[in-house]
Parts: structure tokens; sequence; C-alpha cells
């Protein structure tokens, strides 16, 4: 009664097929050599040659839990190649989103606050090769340069998000990925700002205005600049503060 | 085999049971007497005595049916009054959520653009009485007042939301509620600007800058002025633009 | 003072740029050539050549007001074409997505009731090439064929969503591809079942067990068929019921 | 220029005014003794006396900063009165809402799998008087009844999510209120079943039949038979596996 193993007869190869949507607690490895903790939402799938009826979703959380709780580059290579094995498949794809967190100092003051970002490595075994791609949501200021140009004072400005996917020739850091998306907005965001600090970031937003476009050239352009990266898509969502729609501008690299 | 209506011994009433997440096209008649065709997300509540064990759950959706798909004040209360007779229940409760859309000029160029809303209805009809409680969710810009105090030049700004809950005397226009929130923000939105437009918006912003607290403050003021007002509870949140969190404050009237 | 018109230095063009999160109410003809009344979430885009610094937001709007809100293929090429002439651009993109609503009989008693589904369209012009994607999501149930073979009696099933995207020779009715979606699985859902129908329902789902790897394999089987689709992408996601994960699969037509 | 600090003449005490939407790493102290590693959204509120102008956001940062990341009882009373102290205010408020996890034996195999669960507490000081709400949402498998009843063969079942807020006189363990809630429903939910287990699962939850009203009177019956506690309000939501709508109900307890 293992209706999985089961001969299909429709002939058609499934290209994923897995769990979604688990909730999983994680360690990071960061660049300080410190273990990160944090809650990752986790994916994990195979393909299924036309062979077969069904795959045997249990055995994912069993590969999962084999692997504990300590994910790095090198672990995310060994989940994948146990998938391979334990599910007879050619490819395996793991998918983690999680929150990811930087103690950060403020401008003037230079007191702590934890700034939180949002992280994701979607990671595939095609046979022995492997192909994985980081992405990193970072959350900025925008200061419009048109509404900064046409107003005798002030300009509207907001928060918006940048999403980075990349693939590289080694490991990159979250932390660089998020520094360099952090150095190409109108200002980079802080959990704890006192008086000071807040004049310095009104300040220096108002004198570095970006434009969604401006925002996703100047990520792009230090992508282009990286010795290490292949690939990247860049995203930009700036949430108007004058409109209830948002603004939008995208750059993939061929 | 009706085992709903089998006795239930743990003598315990429901408060209220029903079927929720319902997506429904609804029209609603707005003040300039037209239809306005929209989506609503529907929930459907009676309460249930301690004596039955289940209610008929597909009675929700023939009452809703029966109804057509006009809303207006008059015929939330036909619906209420009919889940009451059609469930025999004591109270019955009627929830729907949808976008409410209104034209609106840009402030110079006179251009027209559709502006999106938020607009609920929770309804109760205990025995013959009925409870009525209309919210408004209006996007809005504020900028801050500190920001401006202390720096140079410019301020941070961005969208806020703010949320309004009332009850009245007699029924209040959503068109009426979202413009007097509106007129308590650094300034309303808009979908259509053009440069002129955004001059004039960035520069009145700046000219009225508002904290998440004058923002809930002002919205009280004038529903405490407004003679139809019996109940009000008034939440603003602030997608601040150099925080990755948000500010909120919130006045409930006793 | 037109800071989007002066020259961009970067040498880097962006491949989308435009507004998006726009809520928009619209207008879908349907197979029984009926305007249906729906609410759109919108996102227009176009390209941007290496020399501009910025695009002209409001222009988008612009566009999206002058066509009106009754949306069927033909003037969706046209809002393609005034998006390219008026923002000058090469490539021009609008995703709209929106609830969709169809009158369904209960399968004994005959009682209609009002189903909701998701579509979307995704429709960009390259030059004078138009590409058209249609989605479709639709809830349906699915029983596991393993749990039935192997339990004495009864078998876990749940709600799962089936998200089918197609490119095809010629337009291809929302209203088809759901029934096509519809008919791959354990049983089709209903807003309205009366007791007769929920025993009809319950036994049809039983007889008709399928795993989450059997249900994209009907579908892509049924367009695979189907002479008019070019290219299909077909996810499923199953809510497990004796889980708090979902159950996954996915076929892409090369 | 401490904008904040000036004398507001509206004459209206603010509820609540604060920070929300804070992701923040924290640890939860369980029942084991261990520590467990999650990650909180978090929102911390104050009252604003008529006369004031504004609240200072940085200091519920730098409150929240100073108590580390280990959460117990204890040390929520601390933050509490930390914020009124520092925000010289009467009433304060903290809210945290967490994934939790817990490792659990699949029924017959006894193979282990982590559940997730998400956990809230809803913390008020006024004055001296701590008030403590817990929530917990625990998901769960419900079997219809009547399906059962009418039908030849089989059932509909779904997964279904129980939310349980509770005040008692001491304090209850969170994995204890998860417990009572999971024996209230037709079967508990589990990550990692092998085909014994899905077995037992399917035929427990055949033989355990529950409406969404048997769902929460059981938990109601369960709690108020607890000594402990003072007040709870119960809710369940069926993700109805013949329906696109959710079957919902609700007791609270006087």
């Amino acid at each position: 009664q293992d209706k999985q193993n089961e001969r299909d007869h429709r002939e058609l190869r499934i290209d994923k097929v897995g769990v979604r949507g688990l909730r999983f607690p994680i360690q990071i490895r960061d660049k300080a050599h410190v273990l990160q903790n944090t809650v990752a939402t986790i994916g994990m799938y195979v393909d299924l040659p036309k062979e077969f009826k069904g795959t045997h979703m249990s055995r994912f959380i069993e590969v999962l839990n084999a692997h504990g709780n300590v994910v790095h580059v090198e672990n995310i290579t060994e989940i994948l190649h146990a998938m391979q094995k334990k599910l007879h498949a050619d490819t395996a794809h793991l998918e983690m989103e999680f929150p990811f967190f930087l103690t950060k100092k403020a401008p003037v003051s230079g007191m702590e606050g934890l700034m939180d970002y949002t992280a994701r490595f979607d990671a595939t075994a095609s046979g022995k090769e492997i192909d994985f791609v980081l992405t990193v949501m970072a959350a900025v200021t925008t200061l419009c340069p048109c509404s900064k140009a046409i107003s005798q004072y002030s300009a509207h400005n907001q928060r918006g998000t940048v999403t980075v996917k990349i693939r590289s020739k080694q490991a990159i850091w979250i932390e660089d990925l998020i520094a360099l998306v952090e150095s190409c907005a109108s200002s980079e965001l802080y959990s704890l700002l006192k008086r000071q600090d807040e004049k310095a970031v009104t300040e220096r937003a108002y004198e570095n205005p970006v434009f969604v476009e401006d925002l996703v050239r100047n990520v792009a352009l230090k992508l282009n600049a990286h010795q290490d990266v292949t690939w990247y898509k860049v995203e930009a969502e700036n949430y108007e503060s004058i409109h209830n729609h948002n603004a939008y501008a995208c750059i993939e690299k061929g």
C-alpha cells in the first residue's frame, strides 16, 4: 500500500514537489563569527521522475531534523545532497527566509540599537552542482529629488524597501550586502535616534535625494563593480508619502 | 441525523458562531446617490443557545444571497433580522470590509484621480436593537514637528494610516468621515499629482507638521464637536521614514 | 527643473520602473458577455533608457484614467501602447490582480451560490509585440490517497490552492480555465451546500483521492491537450489538515 | 526646541502612544527551564496626559535595550515599570507576539518533530497594578460530525486555528495551554508523521468529530474547570475543505 511508489502513467515529470510554509528556529553564523538565533520559514522540494506517483513528504522533515539548526554555507550543501539521497532525486531545492539583525550606532550620539532586515537563501543542487541565490531586503529612506527641486522648502520622503538577489563566485556576507544597499539611499534607517541623530538623518536625506530609479542604479553600479558578483536583480519600492500607491524600479543583470 | 439540532449537554452558550472570510461583490450607495461597486470580505455570526449542538452554516449564505448585493443602511438591518429569524437567534452580527473610492482633484492642476480607502461596517442586532459601528481607514501624509524644529532644512515625513471607528445618532457618510480625517493630517494623499501639485503638497505638509499624537487629537477634537457622534476610537500609525518600526497613537471616547 | 529629464551618467538602463499597489475598480467582460464589477490591484511599468534620470510617475495614472475601467483583451493592448507613447518607452508592462466571481449550483439541491477566485493579467508590449499571461488561482478539495489506502476508514482532506499561469494562441476565458482546474481535484468547492450536497461532496472527494502531485499532473495533462495553450506553469499547495505546513508541487511547460 | 514637551491646549489625554511593528530577538524561558530563542514583533505604549504635546519615542527603544532579550514573567513587570518611569506615565503597555516551538513525538513511530505555535503577551501596568493576558494560537485538525453522519464513508476535515486568551491568578505555561487546546480537537497536528502515524491520526480524527462549536465549548469547559483561570476568550476558525470561506465560533467568559 505504498501509493507514492506506484507506477504513474501520465508520463509527466514534476519539477518541484515538497513542503513549504514550515517555521523552524535556525542559527546563522554571521560575519563576527557569532551565531545569530532567528526563525526561518522554509520550503524544501525535489524533482519527481515521471514513473513515480508521489514523493515522501515526511522525509523532508527527517532531513531537516537530521541537520540540526545551525545554518551556514557548508551545511546548506549537505542538506541539499541529503535530500537528493533520501528522496532519490536529481535536483533538490531549499528556501529559507528569516529576520536578520544588526547592531547599529546612531550617527551622532553613538547609541546602539538593533536594526532588522529580512534575508533569504534559495539553494538548488542539480546532481553535484549547487546554485545559490542570496536575497537581502533592507528598508531605507528615500527623499524625492523632484519634490526638493521644485518646492520652496522641504521635500517628500518615505520609507522604501530594497530587495537584492545575487549569485556570486564566493559567499558574500549578508552584512556586506546590507551595507552596500544602505549606502545607496538618501539615508539608512535606525531603531534608536536621539534628537541630535534625528537632525543629522533629516539633513543627510535632504542632501542626498534619490528617485527609486537612482536607488536601483546606485545598487547596480556597486554590484557591477564587485568582483565576486556574477548575477543580480535589484528591486526598490517606495511607500510614497504623497500617494497611496508605491513607486517601483528594477534592474536585472543579464 | 440532524447533528446540529441535537441536545448539547455542556451547558455553554456560544457568543458568536458563523462564517467569515467570504468575498462577495457589493454595491454601496454613496453621498452622491450613486451606486459604487466594490468587493467586500464578510463575516456573519449569531449566538447559539446552550441547548443546541450546532448552527446551520448554509443559512448564512442563503440570507446573504436573498438580500442581493446592494448594501445601504436600511438593508443591513434587514439582513440582521433575517439572520435572527432564519437561524432562530437572539443576536446577529454582520461585518463587511471593502475598498471605497473617491474622485479627488489635484490641488493646483485640478486633474482628477481616484483615491482608495478601506471602509468597514460592524452591525449587531440584539432583539430589535441595532448597534452600528462605521470604520474608515484613510492614508495621509505626516511630517514630524520635532524633525522640522531641529533640522536646518526639511523634515522627515511619511505615509500614515488613520483608523476611525464611530457610533452615531444618525448615519454618517463614509465620505464625510474621510474628509474629517484628511483635514487633520499634514496633507491628504492623491493618486494623480502633476509638478505644480507636488510642489503644493510638499509645502503644505511642511507648513502643517503633526506628530502621530497631534493627528489622533485633531480627529478626536472634530469628532467631539460633531453633534451626531456618540462614541469613537481613533488610531493612527505612521510608517516612519527614519525607522523600520511605526509610531502609533490611540484615543477612545469613554 | 525637470529632474526626471536630466541626463543620467551611470549608463544603466532600467528594466522596469513605474507604480504598483494601486487599487482600482474595474469591469471584466465575462464569457456570458456580462460586465463583472471587481477591484484590481494594479502595477504599471516601462523601461527607462540609460540616458534619462527618471520616468514620469503621474503619466501612468493619466493613462489608466484615460482608458476607463472596462477591461477586456482589446483595451489591455491599447493601455500598453498608450503607456509606450506617453512615456516614450520601448516596453510597457501592466499587471492586474482581482477577485473574480462565478455563480455555481450545488451538486444535488441545485441551489446557487457565488464562488470567488483570484485572476491576474500580466501583459507586456515590446514594440508592437504583446505577451500576455493569464493567471487563475482556484481553491479546491484534496483528499490524500495514501491516508485513504492505509486507514480503516476516512482519509485526511483539506483546502488546497491551484495557481495556473498560461500563454495561449487565442484568449482563453477565465471561466474555462477555472473549470479545467476544478475538474482535476478531489472535489470543487461551493459557497452554498445543503445537507444532501454536503453528503455528495464528501463522498465524491473520497472517491477521487489526489496527491498534490496528481493535482498538478492532471492540470498539466489537460493543458497539454488544449490546442491553444503554448506555455503553462501549474502550482498546487495543500493546507494539510494533519500538519501545520503545506504540501507543494509545480510543473512548468518548457 | 523640545516640541514634545510643549504645552498642549486641546485638553485631550491620549490613551496609548508609542512604537509598534518592531522585530526583536527574544528568549522565552519554557517549562523545561530551557531558554527558547525566537523573534518577537513588539508594541510598547504609554498614556500621555493632556498637558503634553508628545511622547519621546526613542525612550521606548532604550527601555527595551536596557532589559536585554530574555523574557520571563518577572522582567515583563520590570519593563513596564521602567517604561512608566522613563516616560513619566501612569500606564504602560507591552505587546509581544512570537513563534513558539515544541518537540512532539509522532503517535505510533515515536519519531520527533518540531511543532510551531504563535504566542502573545499583552501586559499593562496601571500604577503598580499589572494586567497580563496570555494568548496562544494553535493549529488543529477538525472533522465535521454532520459530514460523517450523513455520508456513506469519510467526512470532510481541515486545518483549523484555535486562539485562546486568558487571565489567570498565577502564570500558566504556554505549553500547558497548548496541550489543553490540542486535547479538544479531532486531532492535534504533527510536523513529522510516518505511514503508521498517518493511519493513526486519520482514524483518530474520524473517531472524534468536532464542529467549530464543539471545539470552543471543549476548550471553554476545560478553562472553566481550571482553578487559576479568571477570564478567557476562545475563538476557533476552520479553513473548511469544502468551502472557500471559514467557519468561526467564539466564547468569552463574562
